[in-house]
């Protein structure tokens, strides 16, 4: 089963698309969601700039927790492990940030991932949708595996000049300028955003100190 | 007894199989549970690729803690050490992770794991097994040391037909799709699941701070 | 969109510039500011001296916080993430200091910075606006990448002699001696300044330390 | 003095055997026990493996703790150091875990080391003894060293065979196959079990957190 | 204005001198203090020896706070942030010392440095000025700069033979052997010295604590 | 002043002896105390080695601190600093570890070092001393620097053989065996010994921790 889409939409699974020497490949990202302490952990062999990509994403993802629907604390009681199989191949560059961006949200919000889309493109801070190379290689990969839709940054349709035909018409392919136009079509169904009013949530917190504070113990006694 | 099935069945020892330039070897994993604060601690001079194979294995393992038995917040109360000997023996690889998996759920369960099994297969995040290299020496090694039954990936059965017939008849071989498959195989019994609900234990939890934060000192008093 | 100026004022997103073997080029500086606990997070493949003047610039930030209306508690609370797109190139050097002061500022204050706006210098401790290399370079690429306004360090403008008339007719070009007058140009308004006596504040605070710890449930009754 | 038998029985102080490409060695170990958190401390230029010895001894002997008397959370308070001189010549490999698992219970129980004996073997984490190299050499530095018995792992009996006859006329030389066997012959007398509830404790400890919280300040008096 | 003496006195802010195989260089040495927790930073592509010349510094002036009018406790509730511009140069040595602990001496207590000082000589951590190298070259270095005293260690006086008469006029040349000569010569006022004596605030403090302890909730009442 | 002995008896400063390729010399060696948290800071180009034997002279101190007058929770209340001047050069080896000592000692008790000796020898856990290389050189170094005793390993007592008649009349040299006799030695007065009993004081904080626990708000009145 590896290096072909999934079988079924999951929680935190999202299928990138890897460029390397000899070829494209799947890349299946998968996320988990566990109690802790706002840690990331990352495994798979990962090199620093893939690494860089997922705090990257991860940082943008925190920075849009209220339109996803998360409260911002809740990031403290939690980590995220992020690991791409299979553990022995190293991997590494920017272009797995969208699909990172995807499986965070996807963790976080417990909304599926469509098991029949894939993606690629580097996610800037604020979700800009980056190029990345390899195009052609990629959607070849995508089309033997299975894959049916394929998300790509808008400045990579250029390159789709010189991707054959065949490979055009057997994927539906999307081009996207940012992290949203991703989450809206990947996820299963679209996160319901909250209101959030940090300054308000602060002053509250700072209130609740202070009456708890002078209540401390204030051994209030009426007769 | 070095390179040998183990003499009875244990909480924590796991047999894996190892394959290197010389062929093919056991692996004597051992866990254990240590009073502590959620870390890992790996030893048995294991190189990066098998660290982060007991990191995807523990964050599964916790991912389905319930499931084992196990309530969650259990994890931030232990450590959990694994040692693969001998020491001095360079070890690398993710083809241990079903062997890792199944080492740290028998060490939380306390369920022992059976003495004439031996396993091999990367394990995913979401506990999918995943195939290896080197099977038909791993065998002749199981076959060699002892081990009655050998779980191996699914999708390393097609390398099954160039193992020699004597090693096919002394041994029981298992395939596996998925890491709970190898946990019914090795743990002499199966966990009892339990009910757990971390929305309800987080808003309890709330609600006892407050319930603590209100009546800390209060000293209410009525005559 | 790469390499070309910004489309509208963002907070934390500032426009540098970049001189390597190949010639000049813009550097999209982003920065989000998270709840946390007061860490700076950076990537982007920056290299030490590059990190290196982020800290400066950040210490400089902190050292002013009154006078652009932060109170500097405030920086216990909360974590700073710059990252430089893209993701994959290396980027060194203490030039972009001024950029990463600026950045630092408009995420504190939540005050946009001007998206027609460029600026290359190293920033000292004390804010000093210092000289940097690759003038020429710099402002060619700032012209071709759509930039009004290039803010460069006083002690650089004995190097415009060497700068072709097209580009300084094409650029308004302003040489600064201090990180102030940049945050002046390239903030859209102009922060607010708040009082701030550090010593009052920590007397108020050791003071309602010692009243709640005489309270803490003294529940002293008089009838 | 250094290079021979101990003086007298002491705490913490064992002899282990060392093996190098110029012979047999005694290795003075010695290990202090001070008030801490918990933490193990190793000096003496010790290699990665010997290093790895010392936490799976530690975390063996940590597993046994009820049974050698101690109550396993003394573990927290406490550090272990761990002291191999000279400080100058380099050491490593696994065969000195036996030793470390004896200085380590030694420190813990305040149980002397009997002063004319050495050992030998690697320590699994379930505390097998398990084989080593060099036993000849090894033997050779323990009689030239004044020791009298030396433990040696049950698997390495089959070298004896090599050893001079007046090199085991000159030793008690005893094979093991465990660290319990190993305390047994070398400390000066034996540690006195205690009895331990982990989870007993566990709901004590959680039974007393709760009536402290309901009763923190509660005051509740009736009239 | 780099490599030249500094245009006003300022907090934080002292003139070192450099010695390099292109000859002497003044080093522009910044120090801000801001609220923290007693940390260190150091900035500026500084060496492990000036690093290490740093904390001796860092650790003298601790050990005199009293004498410069500051409370020990102090230390533990602000970090000293020391930038050495430009921050692309590699500096390194031990040379500094008497320099920066002078900077550290001015944040502590708010005294500005003389402008038109520069200082070279290593620290002790008792505060002994120790002898450096390539005397002639800062002196050289100093005169071009605008400096006009510059303070050199005792045991570099017989260096003073070899340097050009022109230089010996322009500037004057004091030398010290103790790091109190060099605050004495370099701030612009003396700090004012307190009585401190530990002994009795920990006492003091020991009491409040246990005061506080015993109340805790006490709710002592009579009627 | 510098490779010469001290002008006076001094808190922490004690003069070790190096041996390098040019022969002998003084080292200086400073140690200071600083309220802290337990930590051990190093500075002067130390190598591995020489920072391992602070660590076991450390350890050693700590584990004879009653003997010394020091109480033991003392330690969790301030850093120590050691440093060995002059910054620019490298250090190694384990030969200084009683000189070590005798600054640690030093500056817990407040005790002087007398300035006219000097001292080497390697020190193991137990505080035993431990014999040195480069004898003959050391003691030419002491006797240049104008040192009067010297403290050297009983087990080098064999190399004075070869000392030349001038040195061994023009010095005091002093055979030791443990670090206690050099403490004796060097120390300016004897510490006064205190009790400590470890378990006592458990038992004391224990029952403190639990009468505070039990009155926590306990609101005890009465009518
Ligand atoms: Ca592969
Ligand atoms: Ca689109
Ligand atoms: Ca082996
Ligand atoms: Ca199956
Ligand atoms: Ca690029
Ligand atoms: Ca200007
Ligand atoms: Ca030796
Ligand atoms: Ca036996
Ligand atoms: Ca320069
Ligand atoms: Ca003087
Ligand atoms: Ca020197
Ligand atoms: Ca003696």
């Amino acid at each position: 089963r590896f290096g072909l889409a999934e079988e079924k939409d999951q929680v935190g699974v999202v299928t990138g698309l890897a460029y390397t020497s000899v070829g494209g490949e799947l890349l299946n990202i998968e996320a988990l969601r566990l109690p802790g302490k706002g840690r990331m952990k990352t495994t798979g062999k990962l090199g620093d700039v893939m690494k860089e990509s997922i705090d990257a994403a991860s940082s943008y993802v925190r920075s849009i927790a209220p339109e996803i629907g998360v409260k911002p604390p809740k990031f403290d009681k939690l980590d995220i492990h992020v690991h791409v199989p299979d553990g022995a191949t190293p991997k590494d560059g920017p272009s797995a940030g969208l699909a990172m961006t995807t499986a965070i949200v996807s963790v976080l919000t417990g909304i599926p991932v469509r098991k029949d889309i894939a993606m690629t493109g580097e996610v800037s801070l604020r979700g800009n949708a980056m190029p990345i190379g390899g195009l052609k290689e990629k959607l070849l990969a995508a089309l033997r595996g299975g894959i049916k839709t394929v998300l790509i940054p808008e400045e990579n349709v250029k390159d789709l000049a010189d991707i054959p035909d065949n490979v055009k018409e057997g994927l539906e392919i999307i081009p996207v300028t940012h992290a949203s136009e991703v989450l809206e079509h990947a996820l299963t169904k679209k996160p319901e955003p909250i209101e959030w009013d940090q300054e308000a949530e602060d002053a509250a917190a700072a209130e609740a100190a202070l009456r708890k504070g002078s209540d401390d113990g204030a051994g209030a006694v009426t007769h």
